[in-house]
């Protein structure tokens, strides 16, 4: 077979493939926001079929042919071609998966949805004993995972390049502790100063929350003729198909700043599936993201550096005082005060801007100490309250706000956190040479004008998809290579702002 | 192979099988519910490529095989037992998905879905013009299909059997022509008579409707820990899967009748799907209606034969008032009249009991005119017109409220529509049965109390799934084939009441 051929006969079957994937995703979907209590034990047969059909798809040694029959060859000697990224990626995908056994694929996609469920009904009760065997087995699955997927120096390694390619854990350690330090100073200068935030007084009537969420999304550039937004227990968004992508919210009537930046959050990640390249890419690796961190720092970018600015709420506070009362006798100073307020909180994803990462530094240790059978699953509340004890300050009172309060683990996302605060990074670096090339952003933002921004990032970043790794994408943009000083820069003016 | 090897093998093989069809129909009624417009091509190759996969995986000789290993042996020497009734439905399922090429099966689904598309916006623009093509293509398909399926005497017959199996179109035009003249007289009668049933005055809110239709499936006994209730263009009923029955509806303020005799209606679906057998049966036969005609026969019952008697809004009109006040100064009497009311309309889902079955003989005649090729597309709206005139006295101002009204063509149901009538048949039968085993059900329904019917429901018809055909299990249930007397005594019954 010419390459050719042999590359047309991949993308025939990786277009049969992302139709699988696609259905898998709106099952997990409709699972999360849609399905009732007694259809959850045949959607996890369901689950584990097609993550057991797809994987078995895929790892046919067919597929492994056509690739190796494309590497090498006149189509792919430009390495920033579409279809040597494509090719580039599918090596990388095929080799990961053809080591891990099709049973092992399915067990854990069964026990993935079971676990969650567990979680859902665990968590309500405050019950960690009730999860700790689903997390054991967890750990079991992945530890197994990681054998068949092999390391150099860490269990952990073979998990976290799952989710951000080429990263490690001795990597990821070096940045995140690197930043430990300099953050606790910044949250005790904010601990020490005697202005507190003003708090915005409720209730917030749940279908204004609903409006002025989507108004957000759609002035920052969403198209909701491609997408949904709803609600579901984890916010998440999901690119459900190529010109599907779902986000999920969850509102209280108690608080709204959860479920606003919630919406801004996840539309960051939708505005980044939105544009993504179409047509025959979808199927293909150059239709994907890049990695999660990458992800994670277009949500950022639109939740933190644009959704929490003066500029931005010159825009959008007359509007967010017709929606609700409780905006109405409150200046926008006051406003900007309570959207950037630093305080150590129980609930990851209510912290702050700068407090996040260092959350996500306790689950960052807690993972690689469980995975390397350091830390005992039946002492995960006593190791996690002591980190919280020793990072924030506070001691959670019980496990529903404390390590039971993430879906991740019960969806045996193990190694996924460390990318949230790669995704910090990598937003305050984008962000500071967006400035630079696109001049006052404040002004474009205090008029409601996102558009240069968006286009910026769909050119710079989401139109190319998997063309580039993450590390590559950062010093093609920025010139330089990933570094925690934009972030460090970013957070310490915040602080002198409103702090002092 | 031993025919118990051969029966297993086909138990896994069916519970695959099960699986993905079960994703079609979610991905169906997600299609129909939240998908929004740029997603619809996308999801067009989705449900394509599943009616490909799901046919070639049923239609491998290997599947013959292992039936005709069951077939003659001991293991369904009791033609009543569920081994013997699975592989009888899997032989007639097995030989007609043989005779159809699965590359028409790909395309049809296509089809089906960018038509019904097609269909929606012609719809709005009432423009029959835009989806003539779109029908054509339609019945071209149907054509080809029946000639793969072979018939005796009529083209329809081979697509009537498949909604309605060993019904004929000559057996269905001697039913549906048999009623006509009596129909006709009744509906005369009624159009004759001085009384005119009271109209309720709108508006109705949509979060009151919703309330109290749902209130309305739950006190017939829908179990919505297995199931929900949503809103859809046309309203349907899906058993997704096991314990995920998904109804819909639809809403309007001018008017909230449609929408609550329509959640009744699709209640008596979700009763019926929630009490076929589950466990291992779910995938076989088994585990499945047995013709649409029995499936209309429970929504019918529920919505007409309960739903609009004296005794069911005894114990309803006290909870409409409380959600309505348009129901506040109204008499039972006058409710009473304003839900039996007998007129001619021209949307037959907005007909009454009555004239229902006129609107579905007009459809059956088309139909098997344009199946012959006896009626050419371009005609359908003169000929519609024309029937809509004769047997209503009526005529459709625009094709919205006429041949465009329905979405069963649009999704390729043809063969389908005779269905509804004979359910109506089924349904008096069956109800002037339980009358005479249950004794007063009119003092039942009055203090809301609809265990018993139900209860009777699921142990004559709902737990036996396909274990009978419907000949069967009407002869089985009331001792006598099918007959329209039942019918026709509650329809003059009815009529005699309001209109004297």
């Amino acid at each position: 077979m010419n390459p050719t051929a042999a590359y047309d006969a991949l993308k025939r079957d990786t277009a049969e493939l992302n139709i699988l994937r696609s259905t898998a995703a709106l099952l997990s979907w409709d699972e999360q926001t849609q399905l009732q209590d007694k259809g959850t034990a045949f959607r996890a047969d369901q689950l584990a079929y097609f993550s057991k059909l797809t994987h078995e798809k895929f790892t046919r040694p067919q597929v492994g042919e056509w690739i190796a029959g494309v590497e090498g060859t006149d189509l792919v000697s430009d390495p920033e071609s579409d279809i040597a990224a494509n090719i580039r990626e599918l090596r990388r995908a095929y080799d990961r998966a053809t080591k891990v056994p099709a049973a092992l694929v399915e067990a854990m996609a069964k026990h993935e949805v079971l676990s969650q469920q567990a979680w859902v009904e665990a968590r309500k009760k405050s019950d960690f004993k009730a999860f700790a065997p689903w997390l054991t087995k967890t750990y079991d699955f992945k530890r197994e995972e990681a054998g068949h997927v092999g390391y150099r120096d860490h269990p952990y390694d073979a998990l976290i390049d799952d989710y951000e390619p080429h990263e490690t854990t001795a990597g990821a350690k070096a940045v995140l502790e690197g930043l430990r330090d300099k953050l606790i100073a910044i949250v005790q200068r904010a601990a020490g100063s005697t202005k507190k935030a003003p708090q915005l007084k409720g209730p917030f009537s749940i279908e204004a929350q609903k409006k002025f969420g989507r108004l957000g999304a759609e002035k920052l550039g969403f198209d909701f003729s491609a997408g949904r937004l709803d609600v579901s227990v984890h916010p998440f968004c999901s690119g459900v198909a190529p010109f599907d992508t779902r986000m999920t919210t969850r509102y209280s009537e108690d608080e709204m700043l959860g479920a606003f930046f919630g919406v801004l959050h996840e539309t960051g990640h939708g505005l980044y599936e939105q544009g993504l390249p179409k047509t025959e890419a979808a199927g293909m690796p150059l239709g994907h993201a890049i990695s999660l961190g990458i992800h994670e720092s277009q949500s950022r970018m639109w939740e933190n550096l644009v959704g929490r600015s003066a500029s931005f709420w010159k825009h959008f506070s007359p509007l967010a005082r017709q929606h609700f009362d409780a905006f109405k006798n409150v200046s926008d100073d006051d406003l900007m005060f309570s959207f950037n307020d630093v305080r150590s909180t129980f609930i990851r994803t209510e912290s702050d801007e700068i407090t996040y990462n260092l959350h996500i530094l306790l689950r960052f240790e807690m993972e690689t100490a469980l995975i390397a059978k350091e830390l005992d699953v039946s002492d995960v509340p006593d190791a996690w309250n002591a980190k919280m004890n020793k990072y924030l300050g506070i001691t959670p009172p019980d496990a529903a706000r404390g390590c039971l309060q993430d879906v991740h683990w019960a969806a045996g996302l193990v190694g996924y956190f460390p990318t949230y605060t790669l995704g910090n990074l990598y937003s305050a670096q984008f962000f500071e040479q967006a400035r630079t090339e696109l001049g006052d952003l404040d002004a474009m933002f205090a008029k409601g004008d996102f558009a240069p921004l968006l286009g910026w990032l769909r050119e710079k970043i989401h139109k190319h998809g998997r063309r580039y790794t993450a590390k590559q994408l950062v010093e093609k943009i920025t010139g330089k290579s990933l570094s925690a000083e934009p972030l460090l820069r970013h957070l310490e003016a915040k602080v002198s702002e409103f702090y002092g």
